[in-house]
């Protein structure tokens, strides 16, 4: 009951948090224990995409265990509520949690779409065309969305 | 190199960073793969607080595989950097990673004390006591960071 009352089932709602967002958390298998780490990205069709350095311990846990968890969220100001009971006072939050799998573009054209798709997340689409030598150098890679849910805390 | 380059070592500055947010990700593992929600928080000595509901999922998972990942950033406007190559482009960050054992915590004494923490993380000292019935009806657990690291994007 309370669940579904906190769901944010209006998909314009969840596509607007999405938008506003500057930073996703990728929360990533560590050797069978739990790893966030805050990642710009881009969001087009239902599909998150994101980009990292050729080599590194990120992109090693992702080709060990390509399972991801996605987190966007956005606060509010705090809510004191019922000004004599500080348990039930909070930080309202709108949140998004994607669930799905990463998998890393090796195709020049598909990473040069997903790297404008995250730039125009937060530069809007006025961004030059990126060189040919940086999309190579680049690793880029895209998490489908399987399960999107998005909800509301107050 | 990159990465030490990248590293916050300062610890006034590491607690300045926790200080300012208000709301902390909390990576648990979900029957194998990784899950992450936003959650209020609380910090002090090195370990960090947060309450939840008497039952749910994060509950069960955290019963199940206690260990976990808390992640705090804050976001910087967009850096442009060099105007003519938008791979570069970025939003800058700075970011607290810890790693710890989620530890439910039943003593009340203890309950208190924590809830206190957590509240005083978003409404400083000032808030009032908690009455001893919601202490009581509130979950509380802690985590004490076994590995705490920050680092800046830029």
């Amino acid at each position: 009951m309370r669940r579904s009352k906190q769901e944010i089932t209006d998909s314009t709602e969840i596509q607007n948090i999405i938008s506003r967002a500057r930073t996703a958390r990728l929360g990533i298998n560590r050797e069978g224990a739990p790893y966030v780490l805050p990642m710009n990205f881009g969001f087009a069709d239902n599909t998150f995409y994101f980009h990292c350095a050729d080599s590194g311990l990120k992109l090693d846990l992702l080709q060990a265990d390509p399972r991801v968890c996605i987190e966007i969220d956005e606060s509010s100001e705090l809510q004191t509520g019922e000004v004599s009971n500080p348990c039930k006072w909070g930080v309202n939050y709108r949140s998004v949690i994607a669930i799905g799998t990463a998998e890393i573009l090796t195709d020049i054209d598909l990473k040069r779409t997903a790297l404008k798709i995250i730039i125009s997340q937060f530069a809007g689409n006025n961004a030059p065309e990126m060189p040919e030598a940086s999309i190579k150098a680049t690793t880029v890679f895209r998490v489908k969305s399987e399960n999107l849910t998005a909800k509301h805390s107050s």
